[in-house]
């Protein structure tokens, strides 16, 4: 039997709608959420992803404003931007778009954010907030694969959930969101990774297994068990001289395998991706009604 | 054959010998540590804490002092005490004793201490840091039980280990300690809790067990595997009326039936519990090195 597809575009749809509403009910107040985007150099990959954002923003009502320098900004000039928007009081959001070139540290702008316009969860601070149970803006991809499963009837609580992947995006913070007594959670939690020994005797056991460990279509048939809910955090791209651009965008599970025998799993695109930035706009409306 | 002791007494003498050391050298550089600790009314186990703590500082040569209020100190004077002793540059380390009476937020107290005299770890960015792996101060319980584990020859690279509870003292800051690329960690977790389904399956696997959800004698010798390593955090009250006192103190796990599979155990007490002062002063020097 073919597995439900857990379907991240539609699901971040709805989300956005809720929001909608929000935003119509902060500007009756004379409100009006805003986020400030900001990327030093050219990188190609960023450009699309702050263009996305920028985009969704859009959609749903929120003010949105994009700085772009060029990839030899000195350190202490985006020091400066940052404190400025720390000072906006029309910004509730304030999104530095990584990787940055080598002369800046990107562990210092992480810090240089006021923890709260820090929507995108990254602020030691904010990810202490988290791990002690008094959550203030959570990350959005853990916060997106969170809400992919609640709101696809999967809720984690009561669940063994083997998370593949210790990365600082991903695995690392959701094993703690996930294991905490909360809504949404209260999983028995795993966490695999490079040093994990023995690992499909490991994801065989999970009843949820999510993969983020950027390797493509690791995650194989044999691996998983009957029934598994499959969330598949990766996004790789293999070479394919049948598409235009010469590759396309694989998952870290073997998506056809693995969906044979899944009781529900996520495609990849489609998936995880839209419920990233749909967080974003989450914290980021969540910061005006807080400010 | 009878199980290895991991004796806490013996690790953490050895610990503080260390300090010592290092105490000395800060000393020929015209620098004493000092450590602060504050207690608020008369909870007779919070006056034994910090009398142990407190001894402990004399013996290697930490300066301390202890702020003893009446337990219905106002939440207030509480904050301008902590404020004050951020200042002091003769303190390193500030320790506030836990249970506060119930006009005192615990939570305000710990966000209150500048975290860089956060020596118990307690403060969200030190927790953040942690998580994001750039560790300052880590929390004692957690880095004694990880020094246990490395100093006895137990190192959890590449092992599997299993956490039961997920308290905010112990399982779960403990958990993204063990499982981070770091030396002394990298190991596969896994954390159970009362939410947790088949609870001895999981345990059975096991390489190490860290036990510490505070129920007396809970993990027997059928939940554990042979040669599995124990580390017992609990610390439970029991009536005995042959003692002197009526009770005695027994861990989390049976030490009876369970010693006689594990290869290597701590006891209940001088196991964790030596551990977590040795992690407390060995944090009030490292911030004196900082600071």
């Amino acid at each position: 039997m073919a597995a439900e597809i857990i379907d991240g575009k539609k699901i971040s749809a709805e989300i956005k709608e809720g929001l909608k509403d929000k935003i119509i009910r902060l500007k009756e107040r004379g409100k009006v959420p805003g986020l400030a985007a900001v990327m030093v150099g050219d990188n190609p990959a960023s450009q699309v992803y702050v263009n996305m954002k920028v985009k969704a923003c859009e959609e749903i009502g929120i003010y949105s404003e994009v700085s772009r320098y060029p990839k030899d900004l000195p350190e202490g000039e985006l020091m400066k931007k940052i404190d400025e928007l720390n000072q906006q009081n029309n910004i509730h959001g304030i999104l530095v778009q990584f990787p940055m070139p080598a002369q800046i540290s990107e562990e210092k702008v992480i810090l240089a954010i006021d923890p709260k316009k820090d929507v995108d969860g990254f602020h030691p601070f904010n990810v202490g907030m988290m791990l002690t149970g008094k959550p203030t803006f959570l990350p959005c991809t853990p916060l997106g694969i969170q809400e992919l499963l609640v709101r696809s009837g999967h809720d984690p609580s009561g669940k063994h959930v083997v998370i593949l992947g210790r990365g600082s995006l991903v695995g690392r913070p959701l094993a703690p969101m996930l294991y905490q007594k909360a809504k949404g959670a209260n999983a028995t939690v795993t966490i695999c990774h490079t040093g994990t020994k023995n690992l499909p005797d490991i994801t065989r056991q999970a009843d949820i297994l999510i993969a983020a460990m950027g390797k493509a279509r690791f995650v194989t048939k044999d691996m998983v068990k009957p029934g598994v809910v499959v969330i598949d955090v990766g996004t790789n791209r293999i070479e394919d001289p049948t598409t235009k651009s010469g590759y396309r965008l694989v998952g870290d599970v073997d998506f056809n395998s693995v969906s044979q025998i899944a009781i529900a799993i996520t495609p990849v695109p489609g998936g995880v991706g839209p419920m990233t930035i749909a967080m974003l706009l989450s914290n980021t409306v969540r910061s005006c009604e807080m400010l």
